[in-house]
Order: C-alpha cells, then structure tokens, then sequence
C-alpha cells in the first residue's frame, strides 16, 4: 500500500544524530556524539529508597491515574524552587509537570503557532526541538549565535523584515550544540525586543544547574514583567533523564491551553518518576547534590578541553563551556567538515557530530562539530581526544 | 497581556468529565463517573519487587536516555503476543511504544491527517481521543452506535458523502463510553469497506483483556491483510494506569512516522515503567493474571447492573456489557438528561458523566449518561445505585 502521510510530516526525519550513534553501536568506537548524563551522576541509591518506600506504603499513588497538571506536591515544589530562581511569578504563573524538557517545548510550539508562523532560533539550536517545531509546519528562521549569545542586530533585522513572528526559542545557559551561554546584556536585550516586537520567548534550560564554572546569570524569566516568557526545565540532567519528568512555568492562561494539549497527548506524565522526584527534591542536600554533578561535569570538561588546547591543531578554535554537556569546535574553512566527521568515525572509531544536524536550513554549510563530554568514560575521553587530535594535526597543519 | 493561541487550540476545551470530577472531590459524593481501574487491580506486590530488582541490579537502564521506539525487549515481547492474537502481521507490521494509549491516537492523527481532513468516529466515542483529533483541527463526522456496534450503512453512506476522509476511529470491545462490543460481521463489513474506501482504520483496544462475558471476537487488526489497520493498546488496565505505558503495532511506514513524532513528543516514554512491565509481563502467569482481573470486574459489573434490572425505573434502557468498565444508560426521551446528572450530583450526591460529554458535534441532544463501575468500591456501588435507582423511579415512573 502507498500511504498518504500528513504534510506536517511527510518531510520530516528522524534526527540526524541518529544516524551516527549507528556507528556507536560498534563496541570499538568512542562515542562524543551522546547527549547522556553521566551514569554515575544518577543518583541511583537515593531513587532505590525512595521507589521501595513509596511501592510499599503507597503503591496506588504511584500506579493510579491522575491530573495531567501533575503530581499536586511537586508543582508546589517546583513553584517555590522557581520563585527563588525567579522563574516562577506568582502573580500571573502558572506551572505544568511535562514528559520531559521535551515535551513542554512541543506543547509551546502547538499552543501557539499555526502552520506557516514564524518561529525564530538561534542558529545552530537543538534538533529535538526544531523538529518539534518542524512537525507542526511552522516557518523556522535562525538568528546567528555569537560567544556571548544571539546576535542581537540580526535578530532585531528579522523582528523587522518577518512576517507573523510569535515565537523566538532560546537555550541561554549552555547552548546545545555550541556549550555557550548568553551574557546578561543579551538577556536583557532579547526581552527588551519581545515587548518592543510583541512576541513570546520560550527559554529551554535542562542545563542551568550545571554551571561549574563562572557566575551565573539571571535567566530571562527573571525579567519578565508582561508575561511574555516560557520557562521550560527538566529532572533529566539533575535526577534521571529515563524518567521523562520536566516542567514549564509560564502565564496561566498559556499553561491552561498546555494542560489541555497535554491531557490529549498523554493525559498525564509516569507518575512513580513524578513522586520519586518530588521525594528526591523535597528530601536531598540540593546544593550538595548540585556540587556533586558539578564536579563530575567540570572533570569530564577539563579532560576534553585540555586535549583540544594542548594536543589539538591550533586552527581549530572553541570557546570553552562554563557548564553543561557539549563542546563545538569550528574547523578551518577549508577544510570539509563532513568528510572530517566521516573519516573520525569509519578510519578512527570516534563519533563526533557534524555541526550542520543542527542546521535551520536545508543546505545551510557548517564547518563545526559538536563533542560531548558527560557520557564517556575519563578513560574514553582520554583515547578518544588523543585520537582526534593528532587526526586535526594530519589534516589541518 | 492578551495571548493569541493557534487555531487548533483556541477553542479546544478540557475534558467536560472534568466539571464532574470537581464535584467528586466532595468526599459525601459517590463517583461514577471516573473511568480508573480497581485498585485492587494493579499487581502492587509484585511491581514492588521487579522494581527493587531492577533499581538494585541494573538501575541505569531504567535512569538514563533510551531509544524512541520503546525498550526492545518489550517490543519483541509484545510483538510475539500481539502475533498470537493476530494482532501484529510480521510481513508488514512494526511495534512501537507509546505514553499511555492515548499518545498512539494522537500520533496516528498526527501522521496522517491535515487540518481540514475529515476523521470518521462512532457516535458517541472516547472524549480523550475526540480531543486529540480536535487538537489538530480535523473535521470529525460520527457515525451512530448500534448495540453491535457502528451503523454500517450509515458509515457507508458517510464514506459515500464526505470529502477526505483519511482515518476510521473505533474501539471495538466494550467502547467508551457505551460498554458495546463490534459484532465480528461488522468488523468484517468495516475492513471491507476500509478496501473498498481506501482509508486507515485505527482500533483502538484498552479493554480488550477485560472480557469476563460472551465469546471473544477476533480484532479487526486480525483481518488486516492490506495494511489498513492500526492497533492500539495499552497496560493502564491491565498492570497500571500510572505507568503511562503503551504500544501500537501498524505498517512499519505509519510504525517509522510515528516514531518521529514520538521523539519530538517526549523523546521515549519513561524507562522504569517500560522495564518493569517487561519483566511483569514475562514472569507472570498471563492467564491467571487476567482472569484474576475478569473476575473483579465481572463482580462489580453485575452488582452494578443488578440495581438496573431490579431497581431502576423500567424506562431505562441499557446493554449489559461483556466486558470493560463501563455501562451506558438511555433515558426516555422526555426526561431532561443533564437535568438528570445534575440533579444527582448536587441533590443526591451520585456523580454520573452526561451522554453529551462524548457527543461529535456541539448543540447534539443525548439522552444518556454513563456510568463507570470499576472505580468504585461494592459499598460505593450498593448505595449510590440505591440512590440512582430511587431517583429514576420518583423521575420517571
């Protein structure tokens, strides 16, 4: 049979990664094309307790049905955690609990935009979530990041010259794919040209407790006065990411017609991870267990890093993350970024992504590639930098 | 500020079930109107001990990323049962896992269907997926509930009529709301038609294990022979409803779209779960584990429909349902039926779901209201059917 699929999806592909972690399945290959936590960065133990309390002494919570706003004892967690960080404002937030960071950029996308909007990234950004977006036939348009962030100039030209601009998607704090974080100044810009333009930002932040280095920066959110910011997080990097437990604060009236979305998408998220997760949250050192990811990541960050400075052909060039999962490193001009990643996997078993999978446009030209730092072994990073490197010393010097 | 959401959602409203369960959250109201499994029906003990195992012995693969399609022990497991009941057909099918049973509605809408397309339904059907297929702006027609199911002549007649139509959605054993089952020569006449027609059919099947009546009737997905059927199903009703774990089996081309929006949708559904309902289901001894559930519904079903043969008003009509949680009641036509639900909610404090609630169209009159006896417990059921059964008496006779 010749089946008919919807336009919304009849061009759309599966990741892009997905076709590189197939090389990963080889057992001799050194994968940096992950985005996993750590393994050891779970807290395995404490979730062991906790589930065989909660099976024990209140299994039909865990197993029954319930609201789709979410586990009531979380939100409430997650409303208070959220003040303190500024991204809750009690006088016009609401929250939702959500099947991961995924998901609530999703119901964003849906919520808000009809088919030929336009929704404005940074470029590069994050495939998931420009696929997300890509499903529902919405028109996607990138805004060039630079070190500290969007370009502001570009994106104010875009505010100006496109038509039917709803939404602008942003990761300020360790951008996947780049690791970069956007300065405080851009932030404040970026919300300044929301109110200006009159659009909505959807600020995505599954990374913003893994800064292990620098000072923080006030999220968006922080700022928003006119309720004009959608705040999206998730438990994946900070308890379990195979839980699917996030969370969005954002003015009620959007979060009501998200509810909706989500009672029609999955009626509500596994509720054994949601009570697990409050139960972690409500009961653990949050900041030392923060500390404790923190130092893992900036190991795992020194190691690969030390490699691309020392070892590394100096016509590569990166900024260094101050947090977060991801390094991208731009390659020379000259050289043919596809055939660099190519060769890495199939000659010298290490997996890296090519920077244009996270391209807005069909044929955009990339010359960077994206490594990642959190899923290998030390051991592994070791192997797989020393490999890379004198790779980029035989191609490039 | 004054939010614009997308056309698809504008005017999509949460569940109207959800108005009544406002009123249940009195602990003086007896509620009917949940569609919950028995408590008493979820394995607790034993999901207790798989998910100690599993936390103890191999807790990462139940805390970190996993694949889209589901975990592929699950899969082939499933794909092996769903052969047994002819409802997976190797030559052409593929299996993916899903949050809950109501993410494969929504996808398989998704996939299909444009803004526009026109999505045939029994008349009245599940509210949970009405919305979901509203949740895209497709144009629904209902197609009028016979007490064998969908009036065959008047789907024919649609099919004749209507413009577009891409997808037929049916559940065939014990339909929400009705409690009514497909005969086997309808099923028969609906794939037929689906060839004759060209369209997909979506069979949608949470209850199909609770049979505790009659003889079972092959799925339509057994007749598939075209690739025309997509089967949905789910472990709500038969492990728990918490999991939000569920499965899809179609042709793998519709299977490898659906995958694609599943990874923009949340990535994978949650991994404890997935895991845990593996290792139930291939532990357990299925037979016992289902007749153990036939066997409490079964009892509360005819507890329930003992108070309408016996007690109710005559003027009532209903069909004993064979199976599921549900029993659908026709008023008289002269009595006023949301007068009726409203009455026994706020006079009399019995919570039962107006018929109008899963209506196709706005402004449809229904004369019906449905009543869920799997939630409730017997003393629960005993009192409020004393109750209901007075109130039809004094109404109507």
């Amino acid at each position: 049979m010749d089946y008919k699929f919807s336009d919304k999806v009849s061009k759309l592909q599966a990741s892009a990664i997905r076709e590189i972690l197939k090389f990963t399945s080889d057992p001799e290959v050194i994968s940096f094309a992950a985005g996993n936590p750590a393994p050891e960065a779970f807290p395995k133990e404490r979730i062991a307790e906790i589930s065989a309390e909660l099976l024990r002494d209140d299994p039909i919570l865990a197993l029954q049905y319930s609201v789709t706003e979410g586990y009531t004892p979380l939100r409430d967690l997650l409303k208070d955690w959220m003040t303190e960080k500024g991204c809750f404002h009690k006088e016009f937030d609401e929250l939702i609990i959500t099947s991961g960071g995924q998901q609530a950029n999703e119901l964003a996308c849906k919520v808000l935009l009809n088919e030929g909007d336009t929704l404005l990234v940074e470029s590069p950004s994050f495939i998931g979530s420009l696929n997300a977006f890509r499903s529902y036939n919405v028109h996607l348009k990138g805004i060039e990041m630079e070190d500290d962030g969007i370009n502001i100039e570009k994106l104010e030209n875009a505010l100006k010259t496109e038509k039917n601009i709803k939404l602008l998607y942003v990761i300020p704090n360790f951008q996947n794919p780049t690791g970069k974080t956007m300065s405080f100044a851009k932030r404040k810009a970026v919300y300044e040209l929301a109110c200006k333009y009159d659009f909505i930002i959807l600020e995505d932040d599954p990374y913003g407790e893994l800064r292990f280095e620098g000072e923080n920066v006030p999220n968006i959110k922080s700022l928003d006065t006119e309720g004009r910011v959608i705040y999206s997080s998730t438990f994946s990097k900070i308890i379990s990411s195979g839980f699917r437990t996030g969370y969005c604060s954002a003015p009620a009236p959007i979060i009501q017609k998200m509810v909706v979305c989500k009672q029609v998408a999955d009626v509500h998220s596994n509720m054994w991870a949601q009570v697990v997760s409050h139960r972690f949250m409500s009961t653990v050192d949050r900041e030392a267990h923060f500390k404790k990811l923190r130092a893992i990541y900036k190991e795992k960050c020194d190691l690969m890093c030390g490699y691309i400075d020392n070892e590394f052909s100096k016509k590569i060039r990166y900024t260094k993350p101050q947090g977060g999962l991801f390094v991208w490193c731009d390659l020379p001009e000259s050289c043919d970024m596809n055939e660099f990643c190519r060769q890495a996997v199939q000659q010298y078993k290490v997996a890296v992504v090519p920077g244009n999978s996270f391209s807005i446009e069909d044929g955009e030209v990339s010359h960077s590639f994206r490594l990642n730092y959190s899923t290998p072994t030390n051991e592994q990073i070791k192997k797989g930098m020393d490999i890379l490197a004198r790779m980029t010393r035989e191609m490039l010097d």
